[in-house]
């Protein structure tokens, strides 16, 4: 199956889970509605992404590709897409590891610059066309999610453990989901004809049509799920932070 | 009368319009002087975006235009003066919404993501040539401006109940005028050069000069003037939220 | 020497320093975090600025410059690294002149806005060709300048009296020098190619990069040592607002 049906099938499945989350998730407290609008809202941005790509707007053909040496179909609307939606995705799990009160502001806002410098880096990685300054854009890119595992398994992880066990639980499984998912996007853009070649351009469109699916969707539906059962539990105790009703 | 002068009138009109507010406003409470400067802020932005739109550096000539088939010039200047506006206006609004407390802090961040994709899919309709592209991100952009009349009228809605009687007469009528001003943009477009080409140019620009001015200028000098009434009572009572000195 | 040499070491010393600001600086507090952070993300976006500038990727050519009559190259990718990091360096010193507690969040928020106004119109100064309106810009950006100051040194200062004296030295000394530093920027703009044209390229690319490494490396690294300091006798007289643990 070519680009074309990968690029139309993520359009419609992100616009059905997206507007699914937005009505499945709960609003009960201020944490769990913005779980529900943050990961609600990151399908529907990446819709567009995905329409605008569909219909040839959001990519653009570099004349001089590495791989062949002729030229590829850069796709770039991807990269405002994940200029967005991947610092949503911190911010909900950094709110999942500051379940009881956000300790450390700073902490998420420099995640998530690190996060911005990341896809802005891979960005131009992917718009180069010299090898040598293709592949330093990358390893910059690379050090930069390096600082998200940072903070994400040290920072984080730090405050998660002030937490009750199931918010904990909560988070060491969100962030291990995230973190291996995500991990895969490098490899892929590695091998795919923005990197090396190897792959072809409907193998890497489809490879990262699935992963957006599985990083925004399956995951976001996932964690809605998994919030509102410690949302529960917080009403259940009368402990929940940010209660705004009892219903 | 011609582009040119439209341009030209707001430009100086949101200088004017942004320094009255700016010396006008108080700035007593901290949320009275989040009003007098985001609303002071709005015309100048603006300003700058019509004064580049006059010099003929905020549009670009679009070979194939729907209407007449031969070609259009297009304002984009303004969709970058609108990202950064429009959050900013919706911004206040939840403020008075939620006067006492910002309760709902997703909420708002929601809102003003959905008014920002608003902005941007209106924007792609602009830059579309081929027309089923252009109406369908020309719909895109109505559903998210849904999603912001949604927001305001039953999110912000039931939070200004938990409010004193003026803050929520306040919040209805500016979400009223609010909701009604920017309803006429999307039919402007729909008729202007950049959709059905039904208003000539000349005439696209000149209605969205005078609702701009009306959305900028008019709608910033009444709410930071209702505002000031509510903290008026704020320190007759002494209940001012964000109180931060008694003068 | 010429451009590529200073772009070169800006690139490599701008690393080094925010390496050394990350390592250097302590996260005892929120607000101690928060400096690190913030001080040492700045120099690394810089660093990416300047490597992009350095391979090419950051300038252009534009055709017809106002000071030869022939065409110049107009660097950038200077101006993003400005939107990102400028707003954070008047983000810490906010925090430091509110260092017990940010009373006037809109005040903040109206500062960066005015700093991102100012550098985006400093950018289409620089992406100007007619004289008139490559000046105006220019005025534009002095007055959005002007208002930067007017935050700074009246509703700041006015904040940081109510802190204790050192935090008011402290604030008084690092306003001063960045107050001192951004002068010279507009003033090296004025007479560069970009401007009137004095300045040879060579000149104004190595006088910018010499401000840059005070802006960013050495600012930063006086910035996170003074507010170390006070954060020692925050922690010895058990005042800290924001005190993650007792380590």
């Amino acid at each position: 199956m070519g680009s074309q049906f990968w690029l139309w099938l993520d359009t419609i499945v992100m616009v059905i889970g997206g507007g699914a989350i937005l009505m499945i998730g709960k609003r009960r407290t201020a944490k769990e509605e913005g779980h529900t609008i943050f990961h609600g809202i990151v399908p529907i941005i990446a819709a567009c992404s995905y329409f605008a790509m569909a219909v040839g707007q959001g990519s653009l053909y570099l004349p001089l590709g590495t791989a062949a040496g002729t030229g590829r179909l850069f796709y770039f609307a991807r990269y405002i897409d994940w200029s967005f939606t991947t610092p949503l995705l911190l911010l909900t799990l950094a709110m999942t590891a500051q379940h009881s009160v956000v300790r450390r502001p700073s902490a998420v806002a420099g995640l998530m610059l690190a996060d911005l410098m990341m896809i802005l880096t891979a960005l131009f990685f992917g718009l180069s066309t010299v090898d040598w300054i293709k592949w330093t854009w990358f390893s910059i890119s690379c050090v930069a999610f390096l600082a998200v595992y940072y903070v994400i398994w040290v920072t984080l992880k730090q405050e998660s453990v002030l937490e009750r066990e199931d918010v904990q639980q909560a988070f060491r499984r969100n962030a291990m989901i995230l973190s291996v998912v995500w991990l895969i996007y490098p490899i892929i853009l590695f091998f795919s004809t923005d990197g090396l070649g190897v792959f072809d351009s409907a193998t890497s469109v489809a490879c990262i049509a699935i992963l957006d699916l599985i990083a925004k969707v399956v995951y976001g539906l996932m964690t809605v799920t998994t919030h509102s059962k410690i949302v529960d539990r917080d009403l259940a105790e009368h402990s929940s932070p940010g209660l705004r009703r009892a219903a």
